[in-house]
């Protein structure tokens, strides 16, 4: 295993660390694992959490800031973080409108922030929970009932944060995170394995000819396994499934991730490739992201992410977002 | 060789389609590799090229636009670009102020931007350059006499770009370069290997117990192989000759910064050791870069740089920024 670390069972709160001095703007409770905004958002305003498992930096926690979430949860590396911890930054965060949880369809992310909200709950924090369930691959996965929450997940933060920091009601919020999460479908390959640190040796064995179509985040088993093909190939196998999913005919917000270890030149390749197969079928690329959003350690690999848009969620998603992750307009 | 590619001799031109159709605010040129604002800088003002090979990304290309470079060259990977397109480049952005050209001292990139900039100046364009050769490990290498110009060129050209968006005079924005320059350093090193598409198969080879210290970004040999050792070592072997090297003491801008498959919470946990480092050496952080900023293609490793700071290159630090790979202000 060749990882930037000392002890492996240190790696998150020593990342944290870093995260902390790197970013005076947030706080950082090295405890419980919860970074929020240094300056909290105004008393009667909705707050967004989002949390789960570490290793698919920048989500959650590079994306806490104005604009975009109040507090990010994270547990140990693949670990879902407990429900006291979600209840921390839950009940740190109210400002008295409200909560809304983000989280990403993994059974144990699912229950813990249940428990959590139904423990905010019985302090009197009004909690709201959205499930993102984006990931076309696979119907069932092996963490997971129905299907993986992915891509999505980052344009959604993106654009519920924005609708929660101009005021929006808890109600509203809430509505649009559904439908966002209606709007959007992903899926994802991968060239390599991740390799836990605390495991020490690869999730998976994948031959230096093979990629696997239809990844999990997690290095969880996808479609299927295959020889190694050319990039719009890839591109195909990627977009097809997606279209076959949803009529994403119109406007669209569209990204391209890599899993941690793809770096940009291949990913601006892939761009090209899958812009082209989307516009052919009629979908108008409105917005865009190339980079690496949401990641699986040391991953090679991308996901392509489409999500419907219309005037409202564009709006949205060009309003000011001031995060470690994204940036823009302010 | 695992990558997302088609034909290997086909990966610079299939990205740059992929950056001109991710960012309709840059001007791509598939024919010369060159990239530009889609709305050039006003009349009168100096411009600032930079370029090299590729597969350093997101610099050149991902550091043009306002309040930062008008137009980076691209050659292909880890070529030096040709003077005939460094002139065109040139001749593309001037506005009748001079144009200032940011080399990284590699031979190769020394000796054509030198002749582009003759070919320029025959036509009448006037044309500064400054060198960037801020890389303590060796003091001459593969490709290079001197010491090898790495992570100080990104700190560089967003100071340098700031001060020529603002209207400083060619003199006085080379003065800054040479300023910039003069009082940055950086070093690097390796965990892997990266692959050249075109040759398919590692640049080196690295044992799965071993690193490499003092790497170049294009797999150039550093100063020593050893056994993989914890990060706190590694961030000790990377600061200490820096801090060697010049009196660092007051204000800094730092970046840790990944060489391409390095993911985020690595860097991070980096961070947190060198910068506990800098600040024992009485070195005061003032502004820090945590991500992938200068690759090496699919290199996993890591490089630090440190910039003295003074109230001059703050302001210019924190002017806006509007470009793929960095972005603020605005």
């Amino acid at each position: 295993m060749k990882k930037l670390i000392n002890n492996p069972a240190d790696v998150l709160v020593e990342s944290l660390k870093g995260v902390a001095a790197a970013h005076p703007e947030l706080s950082v409770d090295l405890e419980t694992s919860v970074i929020t905004r240094a300056t909290p958002k105004a008393e009667g305003k909705v707050t967004v959490v989002s949390g789960g498992g570490s290793g698919h930096e920048p989500l959650h926690g590079g994306y806490v800031g104005v604009g975009m979430l109040d507090a990010a949860v994270a547990g140990e590396v693949f670990t879902s973080p407990t429900p006291d911890r979600v209840q921390a930054a839950t009940k740190a965060v109210d400002r008295g409108a409200g909560v809304l949880h983000i989280v990403k369809n993994y059974t144990g992310d699912v229950l813990n922030f249940e428990m959590a909200a139904e423990l905010a709950q019985m302090e009197g924090i009004e909690v709201s929970t959205v499930v993102v369930d984006d990931d076309v691959a696979v119907q069932d996965s092996l963490y997971t009932a129905g299907r993986r929450g992915v891509g999505l997940t980052v344009l959604l933060e993106k654009i519920v944060g924005a609708a929660a920091e101009e005021g929006q009601d808890l109600a509203a919020v809430t509505a649009l995170a559904q439908r966002v999460n209606a709007q959007g479908r992903s899926m994802g390959m991968a060239l390599t394995s991740c390799t836990v640190p605390a495991a020490g040796k690869p999730t998976f064995d994948l031959p230096e000819d093979q990629m696997e179509i239809g990844i999990g985040i997690h290095g969880e088993p996808g479609r299927h396994r295959e020889p190694l093909a050319p990039a719009s190939d890839i591109a195909r196998q990627l977009v097809e499934p997606i279209l076959a999913d949803l009529d994403f005919a119109g406007p669209a917000i569209v990204m391209v991730n890599g899993m941690g270890a793809t770096p940009q030149i291949e990913l601006y390749l892939m761009y090209a490739e899958v812009a082209a197969l989307l516009e052919a079928a009629g979908v108008r690329i409105v917005r865009n992201l190339v980079g690496n959003y949401i990641t699986s350690l040391d991953m090679a690999g991308c996901s392509v992410t489409v999500l419907k848009a219309d005037d409202e969620i564009l709006r949205l998603w060009d309003a000011p977002v001031v995060t470690p992750g994204l940036r823009w307009g302010a």
